[in-house]
């Protein structure tokens, strides 16, 4: 039996932790896997789950941005966040999704994120979308106009759909052989899955088939 | 200047997280930290900031317990879960902050977490608190009793109120130089912190000044 070797890296710009999972990349290529990078909508997957997003919670979000800061600083990366925060990431996104190229939409999504984290470029100016397509190898100019065409936006809204029935409630998320790894402190256990490490899913089974003894009305 | 070493560290017994945190809290007393538990109702704070708790999305909640079994393997714990989750903790917290002596305290907790979560059993089930209460060292039968003092409950409901002022909005979460770390995965900055490692406060500032550009309606 071959070892699977795929993983789908589901993203949005919008997302720090995002970012600090795309910095750290490179661990998954040492592996030998082979990442597909695949832009979602986060509000998409919030809407569909009935989640907040951590910037929609005051106490979270000032917790979140110090979060960020730190584990950044713990990559060698500081954060520098972009000029206005929840911005509307949908014009990045349809960008990057029309890029059929999957190692040239894996450099535009990594610089996406390095962008308005790392170096604090504002992903909703088009001029700024064009400069880092233009920047990650690509034309910018001719991918710009894409972000408008019917079918780039339906690609992006089935795309979020499809991953949010799949379960995917949040961003970073991987998927690899099957498994769910979300947050960019998961990368640890991807890596041990990888390494064949796995969980018993009968005995996982048996415990999410437990009832709930308690539930609070919200 | 002396070195701070004091740790609080919030929990719920109903947070598998917290059961996580607690298995590393030996790292904390090799680093030289002294830390106090401090029981919250975690139903409390989420409902303070007006938060979702993981197990009341249900795609959070079939990936928080793969999460969670998957974590403790790492730590070479096997998550055997209790019967029903969520359940009603209020009655384990009360004889928990019921314990004045800090010692005490933290081995009664941690070996609810350990019961809940390692060893399965039901913390809604007076006789299993006793029985728990008596295997720390403490007087179970004369403890149990006291979960129905108003003083006690109102303890509690002080304490969790406190925390979400304070701006906690989840456990496990600790507190550390008037740093906020939430979650067992943060253990690890936790100790950067105490090694010395700070962020630019005046820097995080301005970020979280910086305005939203886009909010969903929810």
């Amino acid at each position: 039996m071959s070892r699977a070797t795929r993983v789908t890296f589901y993203f949005d710009p919008i997302s720090p932790y995002a970012w600090l999972a795309g910095l750290q990349i490179g661990r998954l290529d040492e592996a030998g896997l082979d990442v597909d990078f695949r832009p979602v909508l986060f509000a998409g997957l919030l809407a569909k789950h009935g989640n907040l997003g951590p910037a929609e919670i005051p106490a979270k979000r000032r917790y979140i941005f110090r979060d960020v800061m730190r584990e950044a600083a713990a990559l060698g990366a500081r954060m520098t966040g972009p000029p206005a925060h929840p911005f509307n990431p949908l014009r990045a996104l349809r960008m990057c999704i029309a890029v059929d190229d999957a190692p040239a939409r894996r450099r535009f999504g990594l610089a996406l994120m390095d962008g308005a984290w790392g170096r604090g470029r504002d992903l909703t100016v088009m001029e700024e979308l064009v400069h880092i397509a233009d920047e990650s190898g690509l034309d910018g100019a001719a991918l710009a106009p894409r972000a408008d065409e019917a079918a780039i936006k339906e690609r992006l809204t089935v795309q979020t759909a499809t991953a949010a029935a799949d379960g995917i409630f949040g961003v970073p998320t991987f998927v690899f052989a099957g498994e769910m790894f979300w947050g960019a402190d998961r990368i640890a256990a991807l890596l041990r899955k990888a390494a064949g490490t796995s969980i018993g899913e009968g005995e996982l089974a048996a415990i999410l088939a437990r009832p709930a003894a308690a539930t609070r009305k919200v």
